[in-house]
């Protein structure tokens, strides 16, 4: 058996998420599917993060052990051709036994797009989350230097989830314009489920003035997730870049 | 009746078109939906251009007439509530008694966008044409140059299209790569039906050798659709800009 790691980018609208879910359609389900389908055997595929449902993909990396004769190089096409329109395998390679794309995950970044218009763009449905009111970009910026560094982010995580411990290391942290797109970029070592979109909506209640300027700190400090703002959509999600 | 003239953007994978068909769903009529509704009366809105169906429209430009009491500065949030998230009134404004959305026009700058890479992007589904071998972009630019100037397009225009004249003046025309985008942009004061689509067919027909470099002004002496290459797809079509 050979251990192929993939690297997919995928339009998270149509799914339920990445992980195999007994209702819906997940991008997991998708791919084991269509490995059945070009290599004549079912694998069990190891992605690097559990995107939820509607949260899109430019890289994600996932692995699966199979003994086909399929060469790394032509797995890509052979995938693509069973693969949904909204999934593209980009690159396969042949990794060792040893690697496993969630535990050997160094960083990851994510970006959160904010259309900041009071008209909404037709080629950012389900891309970005609309925001109206103009945001200071410099002062959300600044804010946001607040996440990096290595804390307790349980007032940042959903409820409901069950991990070990809730300190995480940001490692990166900006908010940047280009035109109507406001971007808030973060890199860090991993997340808490939902830890992206509470920091996002988190910076949007500042924005709105529902939460102080300078109160991040006190926020995680109180470890309580209702002193954080909403969580926003899942639509201006992306994981961009994940690291090795 | 004021004259309003309204600047849509929207994505044309749902419509049938701009135009008001018998079978399917037009933006037109999507449009002439919504002003019923928000000014309750209804108004026949005229185009700039008819755009096919799968075609987009950063910048679209109509106009139609109205007793509405609604102001030129509301009437987009009050369309855009009753419109299809795919269509986006992006201004309006009051205009003289005599503009006229088509006639009025002096230039019109579309681009058709192709994802050049042997890989599939979900993020461009339904928004480019993926063309697999590498283009050499260099070359098309200076093929495209051909295109330039007043010449009679009839090989560049569609079967049972009814014109007095298939002569227009292209203005400018460029091919630029952007990372894995081929942009092939033109301007021209008016296009005859499917013209920029065969266009850009005819440059592809170039890159895949199956036309020689530098016949496009053979072609255009020739007045036969058929010495031009194929139509492109639609989705890789997009009005840019528009000129009054």
């Amino acid at each position: 058996m050979n251990n192929f790691a993939l690297t997919l980018a995928y339009d998270g609208t149509p799914f339920c998420g990445w992980q195999l879910q007994p209702n819906g359609t997940s991008v997991q389900q998708q791919l084991e599917h269509a490995i059945e389908q070009a290599t004549g055997t079912h694998s069990r595929v190891t992605g690097c993060s559990r995107t939820d449902a509607g949260v899109h993909a430019r890289e994600f990396v996932c692995n699966f052990f199979s003994s086909t004769h399929i060469s790394p190089e032509q797995l890509p096409a052979a995938l693509n051709f069973y693969l949904p329109p909204q999934i593209a395998v980009r690159a396969c390679r042949a990794v060792p036994q040893t690697f496993h794309a969630r535990y050997d995950c160094k960083a990851k970044t994510y970006r959160y797009h904010i259309h900041n218009s009071p008209v909404r763009d037709p080629f950012l449905l389900h891309r970005a989350h609309q925001v109206s009111r103009p945001l200071d970009v410099d002062m959300l910026h600044a804010q946001a230097q607040d996440f990096v560094g290595t804390h307790d982010f349980a007032a940042f995580c959903a409820a409901g989830s069950s991990v070990k411990t809730t300190v995480r290391t940001v490692t990166h942290a900006a908010v940047q314009r280009d035109g109507d797109s406001v971007i808030f970029s973060v890199r860090g070592e991993g997340f808490l489920y939902h830890m992206v979109r509470i920091m996002a909506g988190t910076l949007l209640h500042i924005a709105a003035g529902k939460l102080q300027q300078g109160s991040i700190p006190a926020v995680l400090a109180s470890g309580d997730r209702a002193q954080a703002g909403p969580t926003a959509p899942a639509c201006g999600l992306c994981l961009w870049e994940v690291e090795y």
